[in-house]
């Protein structure tokens, strides 16, 4: 998408260094535009764990080219078991983040059909990589196309009035190579002309939506208001939201849906107000092997610094302050699990289905054969 | 309660100078401990719509002393009208508060009591608001004493696990003229031993939670965690809430809860969990003309720089930074109403009642005569 007029994508080769992965630093956003070479997998891995990129499909991609640049530098001598160690302290940094897992799965079997060629490989693990990249903004692209008919929808019953949509956190193009999954529908519509507006939640404790979702749909023209995660009930009370679409970290085969932290809380009240829910996903967060998304899919617990402080620009600079007490203490879960029975649908790149077994199977019947 | 050790009131008359109120000025906490001389009911109304002081009952007392502040200064010769002015200036500062409006309303009827009497009325409006705060404190200790019982009750069952109690915004004793509401409960289980913890909402925008009430139970010793509103369903979710209190700055006569946002969605997921949600309130909070909050009940929006900006210590000395793209708006609704349906009762200074007109009659059936 653009960024000061000009197209951009959130990962990338280096243009005249194929060695080097560059990626936009989003910790500086909105204040700051700042792009950043990555050029070994331990700057990666770090990229990942402390949120340079982040976002299921910006993750997937980001795992994809870290092994590459770990091929790149890994000893032709030990270059099996350098790689083995790679991959490991990739699936380390978030290891909620399904399509970490399953990038760097597929990179490791790119990487088994060199054989013992390294050159090969590290071909191979290029172009993977570049695939990985390239099929993310297209499931993303497709996501749009579906997506935008539920809001063509809603329009046609509006007269002309905006549709109002809410989003939490931010699954918008930053998240991901491009187009973004819950943004997808809402750049796809704004490009068709229907009137919009979005309810942005600003997504404590990491501020996602504030800082990248208002971000993002100012830079493309999307009218929006920010608004403190507690306001959705309140707008949702009074009529004053059409349709509610957020991303997934990782789905269950079933339709239940890990995102980040208060997803759930949405979607109680959208289903208390009968309004739609639906949450849009490329089909790489989908996670063939869980059935119960609460009990099962392991939540990540983040330092509780993130929650006692907050970074924002003081007029001059990014600055750290602190919100709470000194000496009270604070835990940070960062995604929670909304149950497919709050979900009214799932967008996907093949199209929407039911938040259940039988509707994603409906989608991908080649899942379910083996 | 205690601050450093030393017994403090939210406000109070000056020991040496009963013409000065004084408020621990709230913006500061918990940064700074700032102690603000009040001299006029101008001073009064800004510390009012400004949040110097906040929060149901106190917001009620300051109101009375507002209006005998008003008296001391109100020209002899235009009396009566001057007390007009006062009043309706008061009220305008904060339109959801009911307490304001019965506060006022109060000190107009002292005022008429005494005639023509200039000296007398000032006299009355004085012992009026000291009625109202003693009051205030009174009613708040007995909302305590029938409140503990649910705390006990759990604790019954949880074999000396703590009693995990989540709350949002502060009700607590700043918030009122001394032990609080929501809190007064927890004060009185932790003065009789009873393992307890409490999930600290942050609530956002203005992080009254992880300002105050943090500050608050820090000071008196009750074990807490801090977390982003965002967090409450997850943490029901997975058995780690067994109760929820919150305060209620406006309760309809049928049980309606208008109280800070954010509110109605921890409630919403209170009742997915089957988890007790209760709110504590004093009987002046109740609105004994409204039937309907969600649509009766009318909700203050306030600047949208209190979403945008936030406020923290940077090490030396408070800072705002900005949250949000420079060119992004935002929206701020500072309460949401929360249907009885979804209450399990409501902690009134006469005992605890179910959230219904039929609960709240059998409690204060001279309200229903007339």
């Amino acid at each position: 998408m653009k960024v000061q007029g000009q197209h951009y994508r959130t990962i990338w080769l280096k243009a005249d260094d194929p060695t080097t992965v560059q990626i936009i630093d989003q910790r500086h956003l909105p204040h700051l535009f700042v792009i950043e070479d990555i050029r070994t997998v331990q700057e990666m891995a770090v990229a990942i764990r402390d949120m340079h990129v982040r976002g299921a499909g910006l993750i997937g991609a980001a795992a994809g080219f870290g092994m590459y640049l770990a091929a790149l530098a890994a000893p032709r001598d030990d270059f099996a078991a350098s790689m083995q160690a790679a991959s490991a302290h990739l699936r380390a940094t978030r290891p909620t983040a399904v399509n970490l897992e399953w990038a760097v799965s597929r990179q490791l079997q790119v990487l088994q059909s060199a054989g013992d060629d390294v050159e090969l490989a590290i071909a191979r693990l290029r172009q993977e990589a570049e695939a990985i990249a390239d099929e993310d903004a297209e499931f993303c692209r497709r996501i749009g196309e579906h997506g935008v008919s539920l809001i063509e929808a809603i329009a046609g019953r509006k007269n002309g009035e905006p549709v109002n949509i809410l989003t939490h956190c931010n699954a918008g193009w930053l998240a991901f190579v491009d187009y973004g999954t819950a943004t997808a529908p809402i750049y796809a519509a704004h490009d068709r002309g229907i009137p919009m507006h979005v309810w942005v939640d600003e997504t404590r404790p990491r501020n996602q939506g504030a800082r990248l979702t208002a971000w993002e749909l100012g830079q493309h023209g999307v009218s929006h208001h920010v608004i403190a995660d507690n306001v959705g009930g309140h707008l949702m009370q009074h009529g004053m939201v059409d349709l509610v679409i957020t991303g997934s970290d990782r789905t269950t085969y079933t339709g239940d849906v890990a995102n980040k932290i208060g997803t759930y809380l949405k979607a109680l009240a959208a289903r208390d107000n009968d309004i739609p829910f639906y949450v849009a996903l490329p089909s790489s967060t989908i996670d063939w092997q869980k059935r119960d998304g609460v009990h099962e899919i392991p939540i990540e617990q983040r330092d509780a610094t993130e929650v006692r402080t907050i970074r924002g620009w003081d007029g001059e600079q990014l600055r750290t302050v602190l919100l709470t007490p000194p000496h009270s203490p604070a835990v940070n879960y960062a995604f929670d699990v909304t149950p497919a029975r709050l979900v009214s649908g799932l967008i996907t790149e093949r199209g929407i289905c039911e938040a259940s077994e039988a509707g994603v199977r409906r989608l991908y019947p080649e899942k379910f054969t083996s």
